[in-house]
C-alpha cells in the first residue's frame, strides 16, 4: 500500500466549512459532481430492482449486459454482452484493470485524481506526459513516443495509457485527429489503450464529432464509463467497462469477485434501464449537457476577460484556467504557484483545486473549476437552473458568477 | 495478480445446468445464498433514499456511520461512529483490510473460500491451520500458536488470523473459551484478529452464549458484518466494519477512496434502517434464524442416519458432514476424496461443494451442504417455508430431504 494521505478535495472541503461556518460566501467550484437531481424514471427502476435480493453473475444479469452492449453499439462499437461487466462505479472497474494488465502506466498531466493512486496500489510505475496544446486528456501524441521510449531505456514497462474525454480537469474532448495519432503510437508501443468515457455524453456540441479510440484501436482499447456523470448519480455508484476482447473481462469479473461480488440487484434494474437509452431519458441527459456548457462557457468568458488563458471547454463541467499571463501581478500578492493561487482565491470567496493535484506542475498557476455546483445545493435550485432558456440569467447563478467574476478579474487586489 | 480460475461454485453450477437441462431433479446445497424474500420495509428505505445521488463521505453518512455504532453497541461493543465504515459487501472491506494490514494471513482450515485469494491478491502468504474438534470458524488455540512460531522461524511474517461465527462452511460457532484462547494466543504472539460475524445474527438458539473476539481483546480485532445472510441481502451488497481505533478506519477508507468510493446511497438509507434494528425488523430476522436452525437440523439428522460424521450446527445455513466412516462402502464405488464424493452424490441428484474448495484436506470425505436452498426458488414456496410450524413438513421442502436422504444414507448403492 502506497498512499494514505486526506484527499485534496477533503482539505478543500474542511477548508471551506471552516470559511462558511465563520460566516464567508464561498463559491465552491472545487467538486466535480453533476450536481442535478435524480430523473424520476431511475427512481422507478430502483424500486422495480428491489426484488434483486440474489447475488446473481459477477459482471452483471444478462439484461444489463445486453443494453451495455447496445450502448456501445450505438456509439459504432459493436459489442457482445460477454465483453461487458457492470460494477459499483467505473473507479472500480479502473482499480480491476491495474491489477489484472501487468506494465507500468502513462497519464496525460494534468488527469483525474484517482488514476496515479490505482496505479501505485497495484505497484506500478506512473509516467506522466503533457498534455498537447489543443487539449486534455490525452498526452501529447510525440511526447508519449518519446517517454514509452526513454522508460523503457532506463528499464521500466511503460504498457497502459490512459485516456479521458470528455476530459476531467480540462472541460476539453481530444479531436480524432488526436485520437488516431495516439492509437498509432499504441500500436507502435505496444500499448494498451483505457479509454474513460464516463463524460462522453456530456459533449456540449450535439455535432462535435467524436472517436473512441475503440473505433480505431479495437484490439487494444478498454473501455470504461458509468452514470454518475451524464445521469448525476454519483451516489447511487454505477459503472460500465468494454474490454475488447472475453479473457479479459474474464480477469477482471475474477478479481470483481474477490473484492465487490457484483453491483446491486437493484441499481442493475436501473442500469438496464439506463443503458438502453430510452427517449425520455435522454431528453434530460442531452438538456443537462447543454447547461453544464452554458455554465462552463459562462466561467470560460471570466477567464477570459481576466486576461487569463483557458482551453475552450467542450464537454463535461470543468473549466482548467491558466493565470500565467497575470503571473507579474499575482506575484505581488505572494502568489506565485498553484497552491498559492488556490489560496488565493479561496480568500476571495472561490473554492478551486490546484492543477498540482491533477499531476499538473506545481509552479504554474492552473487550476480546476467544476462549474456544476453553480446550478445550485437544493432540487429547487437545480430544477431552476434547468428550466431556464438562459440559466446564466437566473438569479443564484448570475449571482455566483459575479463572485467567480470578481475573484478572478481583480485578482491581484486583495479585499 | 495471483488467482484467475472459474470459482468453484460457478463449476458447479454449470454442472447443475447441464443435467437439470437434461431432465435431471438436482437438489442445489452448493450456494451459500439466504434465499428469502426482501423484508418490506428495507425496500421502503431504498426508496426513501433515491435522492440520495451526491457522492457523500467515503466512510458513510453520519446517520448510517451513527446506526451501526448503535448495532454493536448493543452487542457489548461500545463504538465510536468515527470506528465504522460501510461499502458494498463485508468482502470489499476485507479487501481492503488486506491492503491496509502488513503481515501474512492466518485461516481456519476449513474457512470461507474468500479469505485465501484475497490474501494473496495483496501479496499475503496463507497459513492454514486445522480447526479444533469442537466446532469451525477458528483455528485450533494450540495449533494456532505452533503454527505462529513455526511460520516465523522459516522468515514468514504471520500477523492476521480471520475468525468467523458463526462459521461457513461449518455452521457451528465457536464457544466463549475458544475465543478467549483464541485472544490470549493473539495477545502472545501480537497478532490482528479479524472476525467476521456476517452470520452472527442467525445464531440458531437465542440464548446461545456468544462472544464477539473484540470484548476479549478490543485493541487488535476487527469486526466485518454486513446484510447479505441476516437479512437476505446478498445482492443489495450492504457491509460494515468496526476497526479497534480511527486511523485503521482511515487507511482503509484510503482504499475505498480509490476502489469504490462509498456505499451507494439508496442502500445506506437502507443500512441506517436496517442497523438501527427496529422491532419488525429484528423479529423477522429471528424468525429467519429459526427456519435456518429447523433445516441446517433436519439435513444434520440425515447425515447422522446415514452413519457419517457432522458438528451440530448452531448458526447459519450449513452443515458439513465427514463421510470418513464410511470410506470403505463408497471406494467400492470410486469415490476415495472430497472430489470423488462431490461428483457422486451429484449423480445422486444433490450438489454440494467439497471441502478441498473451503482449503480442507483433498483426501478428506467432507462437504458443505447450504441447506437455505431447500425453502424453494420463489418468493411464495419460501413464504410458504416461513410460515409453517414445522418447515420440514411443507411438501417441497420434505419433497427435497427425501431426496438428500437418498442420496446420503445409500452412499454405495449407485442408482
Amino acid at each position: 500500500m502506497v498512499i494514505r494521505k486526506i484527499s485534496p478535495n477533503l482539505a478543500l472541503d474542511h477548508q471551506v466549512s471552516l470559511r462558511q461556518a465563520a460566516g464567508e460566501r464561498i463559491v465552491h467550484l472545487g467538486f466535480g459532481e453533476a450536481r442535478l437531481p435524480v430523473f424520476p424514471g431511475l427512481v422507478e427502476r430502483l424500486v422495480a430492482g428491489a426484488s434483486r435480493n440474489s447475488y446473481g453473475p459477477v459482471p452483471g444479469h444478462p439484461g444489463v449486459l445486453r443494453a451495455v452492449a447496445g450502448y456501445f453499439g450505438r456509439r459504432a462499437l459493436p459489442t457482445d454482452p460477454e465483453q461487458v461487466i457492470v460494477a459499483p462505479g467505473s473507479k472500480a472497474l479502473l482499480m480491476a484493470l491495474q491489477f489484472v494488465v501487468p506494465g507500468d502506466v502513462l497519464l496525460p498531466a494534468p488527469c483525474w485524481v484517482t488514476y496515479a493512486p490505482q496505479a501505485l496500489e497495484a505497484g506500478k510505475e506512473v509516467i506522466p506526459v503533457p498534455i498537447p496544446a489543443e487539449c486534455g486528456g490525452v498526452p501529447d501524441p510525440d511526447a508519449l513516443r518519446e517517454a514509452v521510449r526513454a522508460a523503457r531505456a532506463r528499464g521500466a514497462n511503460p504498457r497502459i495509457v490512459i485516456l479521458t474525454a470528455p476530459d476531467n480537469p480540462t472541460g476539453t474532448t481530444a479531436t480524432p485527429d488526436l485520437v488516431r495519432r495516439i492509437c498509432a503510437v499504441a500500436e507502435e508501443e505496444d500499448l494498451l489503450l483505457v479509454s474513460d468515457e464516463i463524460y462522453r455524453d456530456l459533449v456540449h456540441d450535439p455535432g462535435f464529432e467524436y472517436l473512441s479510440p475503440a473505433e480505431v484501436a479495437p484490439s487494444r482499447t478498454v473501455v470504461v464509463t458509468g452514470l454518475s456523470k451524464s445521469l448525476a448519480l454519483g451516489g447511487w455508484r454505477i459503472g460500465a467497462a468494454r474490454f475488447p476482447a472475453v479473457p479479459m473481462r474474464q480477469d477482471v469479473a475474477s478479481v470483481a469477485s474477490e473484492v465487490w461480488s457484483t453491483l446491486a440487484g437493484p441499481l442493475q434494474e436501473v442500469a438496464e434501464y439506463a443503458f438502453d437509452e430510452p427517449a425520455e431519458l435522454v431528453a434530460r441527459r442531452d438538456a443537462d449537457a447543454r447547461l453544464h456548457g452554458a455554465l462552463a462557457r459562462a466561467v470560460q468568458d471570466i477567464v477570459v476577460k481576466s486576461g487569463a488563458l483557458s482551453r475552450p471547454p467542450t464537454g463535461g463541467f470543468y473549466v482548467y484556467p491558466d493565470f500565467e499571463p497575470l503571473r507579474a501581478q499575482l506575484a505581488r500578492h505572494g502568489v506565485v504557484d498553484g497552491a498559492s493561487l488556490q489560496d488565493h482565491l479561496l480568500t476571495r470567496g472561490v473554492a478551486v483545486l490546484a492543477g498540482e493535484h491533477f499531476g499538473d506542475d506545481p509552479g504554474a498557476l492552473r487550476f480546476r473549476a467544476a462549474t456544476s455546483v453553480l446550478y445550485g445545493n437544493t432540487a429547487e435550485l437545480q430544477q431552476e437552473a434547468m428550466a431556464a432558456a438562459d440559466p446564466t440569467t437566473v438569479p443564484h447563478v448570475a449571482d455566483a458568477l459575479a463572485v467567480i467574476e470578481r475573484a478572478f478579474t481583480e485578482p491581484g487586489s486583495g479585499r
